[in-house]
């Protein structure tokens, strides 16, 4: 970090593409799926297309058009919404409860868990995910991603980039804004976070999105810290 | 998930008294404090004053006579009344911060680590006490606890033993009541999770309250499990 920085006492990390490598996950059990039930689609443009669901799904809550709903309910909805325009029409409720599951078991990248464990040495580690609380424990339990806390959308009742989902997650620590410092890949989420105070660590992942990945390839601000990996993110921070 | 039989995949934890020796902890510090300030007080009568206000300041919350309040709020509130009554009158807004922060620096008893460590590989571990998030994060950091979530009357906005106070934390982690299994010192605790079908474990704590304890001495109902340390819980619920 910079010369003297201010007293940084948590660490918030975005989770999908910045923790884990959510598409690659994905991918590989929709395949799975596919295997088990003897179906043929193209399950990276599946995954894409799950994916591409999830902000829009996010903004009928942001909007105020609904009320405040957890990503596993939005991910189901819109897995039932990609199953028919990929035309899968046989499936069961277990079906469901085990693909809308898949985002409890993602994959986290090769840099964080080694990274998590030295940079919690030395700060409270916590998610600052747009997932919920369910699905964060068991897929940090699954990865042995060693947080000292669990805080998101459902402890704040609301989404990121919405100033409340910081803010109210800030406050559950009894931090202000500037003793907090959110570490993601999406140079838009950063940007949130330092409009209300928060200090910044941006950490590349370039194929987060596979590798014709378009946005987010580099800082697009003089982030406070900048790093290729989690592990870097803790050579940066002076973590032993 | 429906026709299965009933298969615990949480461990709730009471924490004060039952995970940490809050008495040893807080006397210990105010005893401290004293030396540092050149007070003579009767520190062990003036930690048990303080603890007395506990469940009369959460009964103001459960009656919905005030609005849910965080407990780092109520224990401040508290410990300004009990240094009233024990005439203690020069103290700093930094000494107020200082002394309700002494329940973020509780030790736990000697078989808490260990004990932990064990349950965690074979099931979701997470507090679920009438301590706030920002408590329970510190106390958990500083004392080495490896929740996998931190669950509490915040996270539920309702106080044990309030039915909200079990069914939303065991809904946070999507489980049902019959998945989860309530670890506590406390009969009254079990008591109140049992009649919502949450799995219940004895931990005796005899000497929670100093060495005159008069209540929870032993089980008083035929809990699912009963153990004199997490150690015994461990080896009781088959953990490594």
């Amino acid at each position: 970090m910079q010369n003297s920085p201010p007293h940084v006492e948590a660490l918030f990390f975005d989770i999908f593409g910045t923790t884990v490598d959510w598409r690659t996950s994905v991918i590989r059990e929709l395949k799975e799926f596919g295997r088990a039930k003897g179906l043929r689609k193209d399950w990276e443009a599946f995954a894409d297309k799950w994916r591409a669901k999830y902000q829009p799904a996010m903004e009928e809550v942001r909007s105020g058009r609904r009320p405040f709903t957890i990503l596993d309910v939005l991910h189901r909805e819109s897995l039932i919404q990609v199953l028919a325009e990929f035309k899968v029409a046989r499936f069961r409720e277990s079906d469901l409860d085990h693909l809308t599951a898949i985002w409890h078991r993602l994959d986290p990248w090769p840099d964080t868990v080694r990274g998590l464990h030295r940079l919690k040495h030395r700060y409270i580690v916590s998610p600052l995910s747009n997932g919920n609380i369910a699905l964060l424990t068991r897929l940090s339990k699954r990865a042995g991603l060693p947080w000292d806390a669990i805080l998101c959308a459902e402890t704040a009742h609301a989404y990121k980039p919405q100033p409340q989902a910081y803010l109210r997650n800030a406050a559950h620590l009894a931090l202000k804004p500037d003793a907090c410092m959110l570490v993601a890949a999406h140079n838009s989420d950063l940007a949130a976070a330092r409009a209300l105070g928060f200090r910044t660590a941006f950490v590349a992942r370039p194929t987060e999105h596979g590798p014709e990945q378009k946005g987010d390839l580099g800082a697009e601000q003089a982030w406070d810290v900048i790093a290729a990996s989690f592990e870097e993110l803790a050579d940066k921070l002076h973590c032993p």
